[in-house]
């Protein structure tokens, strides 16, 4: 699946290099040599100095995490940072574009990576403190032996047709005036269109079938990776769940283009075009 | 994407009823009626007597895991067993069909859920013991309170084909004589396809682009989301990652046939039909 407008946080240029994760004497080098970057993220912020991101040493750090290798040999690590000035925030820098589509997807791998070991200092199994492994790709418990890994969340989203219109919603969190397609974590032991069909069903209460499969993207708000589908509804009829959306409603084809372009009547909106959201929109009046 | 030959662990009847996890007192009665049924999970085994699925009460169960309600109203509920009679293990039932396809489903969502809380009773981000909350799709920890949420592991899985001929792998621990897709965790910050092209070249040295998606399947041990995909090298040369693999070639269209006929003459053999890279060998010489 093609489109012009690239997605956010794909597109990462970086050799993950996952077989030198665990080379020790490689990592000690790689982290004072001078030509290594460093990204720097507090929260969901990264540095960005005069438009280019900051990827200079980190003195207060205490723990780096490799993202990979850059096509000049550049190592790059992720840290942890407690910087205050010349931050700016990930969603922003996306919608923007400031930064060169490959650089969003480090600073993806880069935030999901960090925040991870934020709250992971512990072990789940036997509540003892864990150490950093295999350059941040693992966490070992020394009390009970249990490995720890870095999550990765599927969450599906996706259009659903019926006819000539489709069936978008809004949550009250939302900035005013934007609809988008529903979306939801796939809970254990479901595949992605049934979790697709369960997650509508339990919003909108219609009934969904027949989804193909469109475009993924990482997600780094903490960690999702989402999975964009296009799937037909077998009902018209909507039924809300008021604890999950504020309004969802069948939009026209010719609505869903002016939501597209910028021009609604009533200044409804969908989501920029760097989201999975504003592609699903796009193609669903495509044929499949 | 359908198939004469169904994907074991996909298929759940159950309404997963998301809206009664955070009801007590509908819990409480669900869980002291008469028709309610009890899924008993020891590791990858459950309890099937006389060829059927033993779904009795569990004495000493200390949590139930609501898995949702059948279409006669009677409510589902996962538990850890210590039972040492009468166990069989999932991948053992999938591949023998003995059970209905939907029981294999709620079995998989048992088990996922269960080996989660068995692993996950303390805070990750403080180390104190958590409880469980919404009927065991959330655990609180009342000394941090950050919420944990059961993990689902998203997979990639993919045949890689070069013009008549598709590249499979096997790994020591297998059994004698399979080979399969080749298949590893998405990490952070990638989507789905990049995470293909990483884990191919990572254990066969072989490039490979334009993935599409052909199936998914969950895959409960421990809670993995296989995501399966079709792709096309282009290198012919392998070098395998020797800490992955035991053994990675191409295999042609007529071999790979033996492999799923059981007529290979080196008895050569694919993975059995209930799993999803049994589909992948199939459908790869397909034309999309």
């Amino acid at each position: 699946m093609t489109s012009d407008r690239p997605l956010a946080f794909g597109g990462n240029h970086l050799d993950r290099s996952a077989n030198r994760r665990g080379d020790a004497d490689w990592l000690a080098q790689s982290l004072a040599a001078a030509e290594t970057h460093f990204v720097h993220i507090n929260g969901d912020r990264t540095i960005v100095v005069d438009g280019r991101l900051h990827t200079g040493r980190n003195g207060q750090a205490r723990e780096h995490y490799l993202l990979g290798i850059d096509a000049g040999g550049g190592a790059w690590f992720a840290c942890h940072s407690d910087a205050a000035e010349n931050l700016r925030d990930l969603r922003g820098l996306a919608v923007e574009g400031l930064l060169p589509a490959h650089e969003l997807a480090l600073l993806a791998q880069a935030r999901s990576i960090v925040h991870w070991h934020e709250r992971h200092g512990f072990c789940a199994n036997c509540g003892q403190p864990t150490a950093v492994k295999d350059a941040g790709y693992r966490r070992h418990c020394p009390s009970c032996s249990v490995d720890h890994f870095p999550r990765t969340d599927p969450v599906v989203i996706m259009t659903v047709r019926n006819g000539d219109s489709i069936l978008l919603g809004r949550q009250t969190s939302w900035q005013v005036g934007v609809y988008s397609t529903l979306a939801g974590f796939v809970e254990p032991g479901e595949t992605i269109e049934e979790a697709a069909g369960r997650e509508v069903l339990e919003e909108s209460g219609i009934r969904t079938h027949a989804y193909r499969y469109v475009a993924s993207q990482p997600w780094p708000f903490p960690s999702s990776l989402m999975i964009g589908l296009i799937g037909e509804a077998l009902d018209r009829e909507i039924r809300i769940d008021t604890r999950e959306l504020e309004d969802a409603r069948w939009f026209s084809r010719s609505e869903v283009e002016d939501m597209l372009n910028g021009t609604h009547e009533n200044a409804l909106r969908a989501p920029p075009p760097m989201a999975l959201a504003n592609r699903l929109m796009r193609l669903a009046f495509q044929p499949s």
